[in-house]
């Protein structure tokens, strides 16, 4: 593209840097940012700015958070000998708006992915054995995504995590609610067959 | 949702009030710059404020610019008796890369438009009509997206322009260059009939 102005262009270039937006979608972005009140914009830029430079995460399950103690896992109500391990801030997030899990968590930063030069070391793998070592754990549930990636993941985390005395399991998979059987597809409604669950007139949620 | 950061949160709420981000995605671009550098979300941060702070805009055509009059209207190889109307400066980009047009711009800031109380004293109306008088201006080309909006702006600046001694002319409207005739509107292809230009053995550019 043209631009008429190299400040236009830097910015242009920066948004472009996002994952999913590309040339003209940036330029759309700044050209509303453009738009805005200098206050508006400065505040834009500050409070990102702030974010990264302030941002900490939680020293025990390694959460995004403000505090260096998260507020789940500082909280007494939580239930400190389940953990459940997930891929990034987000899946709390998910987990905790089902109001299904009073058990504590913990944030990997990823999943194994070779394709990506991802293995255990860039994740918080170290920190979780660490942690069935000092804590009075009972239960490890993963909850992660039902991908080649969190498949391998969760067959390395398993390996490190058998020999200590804790039970280990992994989210259910199978047809959503709702989901039309029409359109489940081959692999998903083939393993709901297979690892079909005793019904006795109701449904356990 | 619930975020476990303050931090987090209002960064993300400033992310969604950007055009066509919700609160998923901005949440997905937030955790991205989370994961880069400081330094390069210090860049990305100061490259916006210092857009808004430091930008200009042209005063002869109100295009964006690094300088108080931009490179076109300053270039003496461009023709400055041939005026280009346009709404915005992706418009002026989008034309200066056909490299069809060799004459200077006119970048009104929009479009009128009632129904967002846009009228035409929010856009350069008054010095568009200024450098009618003042320049040795000789054609005015409107190029004006095919809308609602566009139309009424076309309308209304004819009247004003109708009296200076130039030639008003707007883009041409009708199937675009690889359209195939049957998934053009009826509009569009009504109006390209009604529209038709001589033929005489070959397309004119």
């Amino acid at each position: 593209m043209n631009f008429s102005s190299k400040l236009l262009e830097n910015a242009v270039a920066e948004f472009a840097r996002l994952p999913g937006v590309g040339q003209k979608t940036a330029l759309r972005l700044v050209l509303h940012l453009l738009n805005q009140d200098k206050a508006d914009v400065e505040k834009f830029s500050s409070t990102i700015s702030k974010l990264r430079n302030e941002i900490q995460f939680c020293k025990v399950c390694h959460n995004i958070s403000d505090h260096a103690v998260c507020e789940i896992c500082a909280s007494p109500k939580r239930d400190k000998t389940t953990i459940c391990v997930v891929e990034d801030t987000r899946d709390v997030m998910a987990i905790q708006n089902t109001n299904q899990y009073n058990g504590v968590y913990h944030v990997l930063g990823g999943l194994i992915s070779p394709m990506d030069g991802i293995g255990p070391s860039d994740l918080q793998v170290d920190t979780l054995v660490e942690r069935m070592k000092e804590n009075e754990v009972k239960e490890v549930i993963f909850a992660l995504s039902a991908t080649m990636e969190g498949d391998t993941t969760l067959f390395y985390l398993h390996k490190r995590l058998k020999d200590f005395h804790i039970s280990i399991s992994t989210i259910a998979r199978g047809i959503a609610f709702g989901g039309e059987l029409e359109y489940v597809d081959e692999i998903t409604l083939g393993r709901s067959i297979a690892t079909r669950v005793p019904y006795e007139g109701s449904l356990s949620r």
